[in-house]
């Protein structure tokens, strides 16, 4: 047992254990992760961030990112395995490079598994390039001829719109007489066609131009307070429902149970996520 | 904005935040307590204990118990509300005053809103007298015309027996054809005749002589990991079935999800509870 240092944040509620590992000397095994996670017999968060320095990175593709990347998000999901990226996670680990002068300039990139991320401060603060997107929905409606449906106790399908953002989406446009907040997500919405690696699931409500909100139910998790790529999504599908395209620099407010995140459409048929991230605690963890 | 200090710990993995505030200078508003006890915007616990020394304390109850007790356990549920005591967090203050040599006898005794509790350090922990408890399913049986019965979805109604541990107590055997992991707890089980003030629901299997497993659905929180007096309540109901009495000195080990608890009925109605206790992470949280 020894004690290592830990830091705990959140990004619209989307948290966070962050180990600083900057000599990259201490390996997580997945059960260090998933115990770290654990809400009663650990820390708790929803995912587990050790930060190390790329230069002297173990691992390849971590140093082979350093000509860009002083820093790599080893992001890891409650369960100890490891993900490629993480939308709300990348801005807590923003926050605290910058907060410990650890990055200084107003733009700066990190190093993940999904490859480097390009980060800069915004007012409320940071927003983050998330990469490309894409439709998969045509694909699907042609083979089955019918778009996706969701199933949802106590109501009629909802006919739903499928993206590809690294990881699958499912969005659901909530008919007007439909109360978002009502919305039993307690169980997995089921799909139809069966979304065969599984898929996160985005309920929106429009507000006004530019300005939706919405509940996810995330793959293998559960309804959660936000979800970065789900925010990009939704944000994504309501344009295609508004004018069957999406324009570049297009920006949309989404508001999740956590908070409000910025999603913009950049060129290149990537997109930009931007929000709020906190650092709540700091100290020290017996591990 | 100011840094305060926090520890996290667990007593079969009930979780609490720990605020020391040895000068009972720092009153923690109700705001303040269920910011730290919300698992994704705050640190996360079942509970917050803020630890003060009893004789310098503001509140009169509280400098009336410093004759027996150093320090006073203001707990408070999640929600910000104050309570009397919690069986697990007092194990859990045990340990921290223990391990910062706040106390150095091998048993003390600690102030809380319900009274002093004796605590005694024991080889796997802490034991605490819990206090008195009484039978209160008599009365209702003679005023409904039959036990309480419990309700869970996808199963006939069980019948149960009623306890007032200082909180209400309702404790299903479970028949030996029903499997204890496959409940439905996700909703609270519904009971007849209704509790007025709720009440606490445990489901019990006995696994040999002094040896039971249960779950427990907590009034108005859900299913938790561990609950103290339900320990104490299912141990009690379960020697009633075996021999309609409980014997004193009589002992049972428990099995709940989070843990082992030994629960040992005391001389004069009381009931002891014993059990591990684990602090977890130390450091600071901006409040």
């Amino acid at each position: 047992m020894t004690d290592i240092a830990f830091v705990k944040g959140h990004g619209t509620e989307n948290d966070f254990v962050l180990v600083p590992d900057l000599d990259d000397a201490r390996a997580l095994s997945p059960e260090q992760v998933s115990w770290l996670a654990d809400r009663h017999a650990g820390i708790g968060g929803d995912g587990v961030i050790r930060v190390a320095r790329t230069e002297t990175a173990t691992e390849d593709f971590v140093r082979q990112q350093s000509g860009e990347a002083r820093f790599f998000m080893d992001y890891r999901n409650a369960d100890g395995s490891a993900a490629e990226m993480c939308g709300n996670g990348v801005r807590v680990l923003a926050q605290y490079l910058r907060t410990h002068g650890l990055e200084t300039a107003e733009s700066f990139s990190v190093a993940t598994r999904g490859g480097v991320k390009h980060v800069r401060v915004v007012e409320d603060g940071f927003a983050v390039d998330m990469g490309a997107w894409r439709f998969t929905h045509f694909d699907k409606a042609r083979e089955f001829g019918h778009d996706t449906l969701v199933h949802v106790d106590g109501h009629e399908p909802f006919a739903a719109i499928s993206l590809d953002l690294g990881n699958p989406h499912t969005v659901v446009a909530l008919p007007p007489e439909v109360d978002l907040d009502a919305l039993d997500l307690t169980r997995a919405p089921e799909l139809n066609p069966v979304a065969p690696q599984g898929s996160n699931v985005e309920f929106v409500q429009i507000l006004g131009n530019g300005h939706i909100r919405m509940r996810v139910h995330e793959r293998g998790v559960g309804e959660t307070r936000s979800c970065g790529t789900g925010a990009c999504a939704a944000a994504l599908a309501t344009s295609y429902w508004a004018t069957s395209q999406v324009e570049e620099h297009e920006s949309w407010s989404v508001d999740v149970p956590g908070g409000t995140l910025r999603v913009t459409a950049l060129p290149g048929q990537h997109v930009e996520l931007a929000g709020p991230a906190v650092l709540v605690a700091e100290g020290t963890v017996r591990l």
